[in-house]
């Protein structure tokens, strides 16, 4: 058919068109603006009952999901006027067809983005300020978006990662940390009295990081020339290095005041004649 | 067609068609109420005969069954209104095309973590409390839902997987776990001696997370300067660490006082002229 | 059309459609019974033929395929009677159009699972209590369906292995397994004789899990300080390293009584002006 | 039909034809060239308001943005020209078939480029300049176009990365870097001295590269023959490097002076009788 | 359609087609038999111009042939009886539509595997007794079917690995494999003279296993303590470690009847004022 | 239909078809000569205003751009000859189905080499007698072509690379290269006076490879005997391991000058009593 | 419909159909004949071009068109005459349906092989007998198939490689191959001096697989205890390994005559008091 005439004709017709459209578009703004409306009530009970430090993430997910509602009623009000125009939506799609399909390939990754992001704030997996370890990536969170994570890793880096490519993530600001010392000791020594020590030792110093009191577990290694002592201690996140050296240094220092020797490599020297 | 016109005249055709709505949502209603109540009565005699400490997993697993069934009917029931307005599902989806086949791949793998999920639910692969090796992560079970299954690591950290990236699981709390210590002696020593010994040890020594008795496997092994001798003992999860721990000092204990050497490396040394 | 009118039509033109589903039923049900029992039979003499060790292998491929039969049975047989009352299955799937594509993929695992697993059964390819290694995952098959394969490790650790994940799998219980040792002896040793030594002693001593006797090798390694002997015996499934361990702990004991050396490492060292 | 009597007949019917396509382009060039100053305009106004150094980025932008809305006018605008001269273009599609298809696979990678650089482009997720790391690839950008980046590394290589293979990104350049340096001492060293001199050292010199001061971390691990000092500082970025050169010859210089020992690898030799 | 009253029509007029489906089974079972003569007469002649050790493979490929032939007619003959019932086999298929791509998929490594197995007995790759490489897994190849090849480790396990996982693959039983040994000697010893030794070794030694005489390559390498010495033998398959052995036990006699060192590990000793 | 009487028919009638036919293939192959011609006149202009280098790379874009258009010329003129045999392309591409499928996933990393290879000559990446790298293979470009690229490594091995796997491409010849030498010097020496010897040193060694001077960086690792000393030097590419070299005997002849000690490996040892 | 009565029709009307199927036949086997011919006739010019190595390159190539232009004309030729029979090639199709789509699958690996093989063939990348490397498999072509490469490793190996797995390919027969020797010399020896012992070594000693002379390149790296020098020869494919050997004896025979010493690992031992 001949599109120009068919303008014409629209034109010539379209006085109860334009009605159409006008009530369509009443119809579709009058929808938007109920459902808004309804999903703001919804967070703002919801939102008096939860902490505060939550609010940015509730406000988040309110926004992201009156985004949905509001397109989705746009697109399903709006998609008859088009109808009215008598413009074929399908064979645009068609004549778009393999382009398409590649597009959606390609766009499919950012698609995976969106889901992904919108799963990490729903189920509140990690918040800006944690400190979260993705596969061999680690750093604080310093920014959370839908299609990306921003991490800043303790030397400085700013990593940079859509959340599409987050399968396995390890949050390692939801609880006490621990810190973890191994300490070989002579096989000279007597570790009853090893163990005697560390523990008097660990009585006696006071940390503010450390929950409760750093614990020696016992002989962890038989090493080639030292018996491995583990020492644990529970404390606040980010603070395990900290507590670590810590107590690296104290137990150095009251070794050397016991004399209980570190070893260093020891070897059997057997002379052939 | 004019869409305005239509829903007038849908309006003033509408009086048996809001018959046939009230109908239709009805009998919909009826239908989910009865196939729950059948789902909650065929738990409630199922769940009798199941211990206690299982009845949260049947709950989630009841609470599943009956979602399914009910979005299920009313996605049948509810249908043909649809098709009574004579709102044309197919176009509208056929409109989405390219960017509901993007969405079809990128929502996958949320349909893989719930189908997982399910599944791990079902055959009860593990509960909350176990403890469980994915891949490269391990640690305490402290959450599980359709979606994700959350790990406390030893360290404190905290694992956040996606059910649909569990390929393959290993739960250690499931029967008897296995104390495994090597101990190195000189070759100068007889065998038989310290096995001997050994044996004697394993018997005078308690335990309450051994199970039975730890015992002496015998040479596993010939080191470069030391003869390798394996222990074992079964002991209950989560306690063979602790278990190793013990008997290792218990053994160096022994050594010492049996003057059994644990030899450090040996080189021996030709001089040349 | 109106869906209710067409409710009170097919009511009112029911009386035949009752007839035909009842006729429908009573066909598809009758069908179900006789391929079920036909199934049962050919299983009978089948299984009389077999030893019972397999027994209850036979029995799940049996009841698989009545599984089979009889679902497939009813689809064909029932599908007719939805056409009865009109209901259009095409556009049900077409409107589960995109969720049912994402489903499929998910789905897609389970039902390679199901397929692997048949394939186990079938083909018989390990059996309760057998030590078998699935890539990096060892130990005795404690359970097997067609969806799992669940491994107890020899440390204790369950592994839960999805039938579909298991490629390549190796069964270390089908025949005589092999008990591998290489020692050293220095370099001032006489081979022959040595090789002389170990051959006389693998015929004196005995060990229930040895098949024949165990055999000397040869040479296997010129190290850098020892010459490397290797020593094979064949032995009963699991009982590997039993042999192993004996062998060792018999060939230290007979180089003890005979003098031959088993080298520490040996550095020539040249002292410079 | 009779393509060239169609010709014909197109010719000869073709006047109010060409009628249609000139008022086709006409309306198509005006709706292009309102669209593209609408868009000009708001990034006036936007450009504005942002800092100097990031205008290169923002006429990229503009630019893509009125390409793509250019193209999709003209597409939307001409495809029924085609229509005029009744071409078929859904015909030539199918034909074009198979080729198509794997055309449209080929080309994936293509799109996945652009979209990826897009995105890259809009979330400035570096500039040109930047130190950035991508997989084991490192370097200054130094071109950033929509398919591809093009980093220069420090020893000269030019690596031409396409953006679709850019799933994680580290920048390197945003924010002060952590300079970090382990030095070990003797353990007859007194750690809280060394410590105290090394503090003292970190006060007294000056950098321009250091943000503050270097700081002393504390004991970071118990090495075969030293204990290991942590030492970090922070530093404008590109500059870490030099930092960690500074301050180890000035450790090293303030060891010499202060006779404190870094210590060689030290053996404990036993001679055997 | 009303399917009973059909059933009912069809049977009163199903005695022409009672005919059809006789005529049509008659003329399906008739091309059975032929092509089936045809193919197994095609085998008989080329079966005997092959030497007697592939008769095997023949037979396999022969029934391989067959049972594809056989099936295809029957389903081609066949089809048309569905159609008399008037039994819609698209709609069925449609009906099965999600769950039918599932299987589709996976089956797909069913499919694979056998296309895979195929091409191995055609391309005679490797037979029953061979000595393979797979990957990483290597054994005789104990069994071979279709879909799976069973190797025997030499150690004794058994690995079954599916048809198309075998990508590439090495066969080590396919004419004469190299024996290859290096040995050190001291950089004091004249290179000259002890290749000299060798090749009068090589000359005089016997040993059915190697084809020709072994060879000495010359200076592979220049060691830390000494100069490495290549040698190579061709032997029969499966023999190549057996020759390694006594190939090694001979130079170490030679050497120690010559007095030619294989040096220990060499070290330089400066002592520091 | 009868396609014999079709084709008398076509033949009876074709009188005014071989018209049309001689008229497409007339229309078809002026519109070749023209673009053909267009795209000529194009290149002229334009390679006017290129270096010299270049006319080989824009030569190859030309022919490349001229096979597009002509062929899809081509194409589209010449499909209209089909219909007018009433040859029905569709359904021979339909019938082609399954294999077609399988034909288009085989040939789609042909496609992908095309694509690939276009877009490194467009974007002229690098050219013949470049030394690149691409993954783990490295070498100087011998030959380019849209499939394939040819290495020659510096061992003499050629490198066929299907341009498809090319992901990340580095090219070593764009810009001057580093020349990299780490020297480590004793503990005992001053730092400062061996960083001033080899400044001294640079400033009087000429080298014509070296753009400016080789430059001193400073202490870049503290080692187990030795501080590492960092030196870096531009230099033209592919003569920076020529460069490296010079420096190496430059500064080994210059530390003999002056005493300046390389250690060899230094151990403290401690005599156990 | 009734397929018999349809059969028995066809059978009454097939006199005509008969000519059609006999006038079918005969004209695509003339087509065949000519095509046939056409393509030898191609080739006989071209070949009588190339040396003679080539002929049976040319020769694969042109059986491999005959066979594809053969199999095309059959196709197109023949498939009118499953029209005469009315028999519906897409409902078969359709019936195979699932089936295919998994076969398709399968078989796309096999597609691959052959399309790699055909580009393998066409490009001339090896010929039987060179030397080839294809990731980590290599060895001497032994046999080349549009299916497989069958490699003979130098150990004796039989690689069968699919031709679709050859990614990226090596050939080392290509022009001359280089031989790399490193010798390390004492850090007390003149490295002018040595490089010059060397130099002059390499200017007397005759090789006949060396292309030129041995070249002395200089000081490429500051070992532990000694300085290596790097030595480069260009020679004939194949011959490298010889090359390295000829020359590791000649440098070690020279070094001994000169007085040059190829240096032990040397330690500096500090006593502490």
């Amino acid at each position: 058919m001949n599109i120009l005439y068919k303008i014409y004709n629209d034109l010539r017709l379209s006085i109860p068109n334009l009605i159409q459209i006008g009530a369509l578009l009443t119809v579709t703004i009058i929808a938007v603006k109920i459902s808004t409306a309804l999903i703001n009530k919804f967070f703002e009970n919801k939102s008096r009952l939860k902490i505060i430090g939550e609010e940015k993430r509730l406000n988040t997910i309110k926004s992201i999901m009156v985004s949905i509602v509001k397109y989705t009623i746009y697109f399903i009000g709006l998609t008859p006027i088009l109808g009215i125009f008598e413009i074929n939506i399908g064979s645009l799609i068609a004549a778009a067809g393999v382009g398409g399909l590649a597009i959606g390939f390609g766009a499919q990754s950012l698609i995976k983005d969106i889901i992904t992001g919108f799963f990490i704030l729903l189920e509140n997996q990690f918040q800006v300020g944690d400190h979260v370890v993705v596969d061999n990536l680690s750093g604080i969170v310093e920014e959370m978006t839908l299609r990306v994570t921003i991490l800043r890793d303790f030397n400085g880096d700013m990593h940079i990662i859509p959340n599409g490519t987050i399968n396995r993530l390890t949050n390692k600001c939801r609880g006490s940390m621990r810190a973890w010392i191994e300490v070989g000791v002579a096989y000279e020594e007597n570790i009853d009295h090893v163990i005697d020590r560390l523990n008097h030792l660990f009585d006696t110093i006071e940390n503010e990081n450390i929950i409760g009191k750093a614990q020696t577990l016992g002989v962890t290694n038989f090493g080639s020339s030292e018996v491995t002592i583990g020492i644990i201690a529970r404390c606040k996140p980010l603070n395990q290095w900290h507590v670590e050296r810590f107590l690296r240094k104290e137990i150095k220092n009251m070794f050397d005041k016991e004399g209980i020797e570190i070893p260093y490599e020891k070897r059997v020297i057997i002379k052939e004649k």
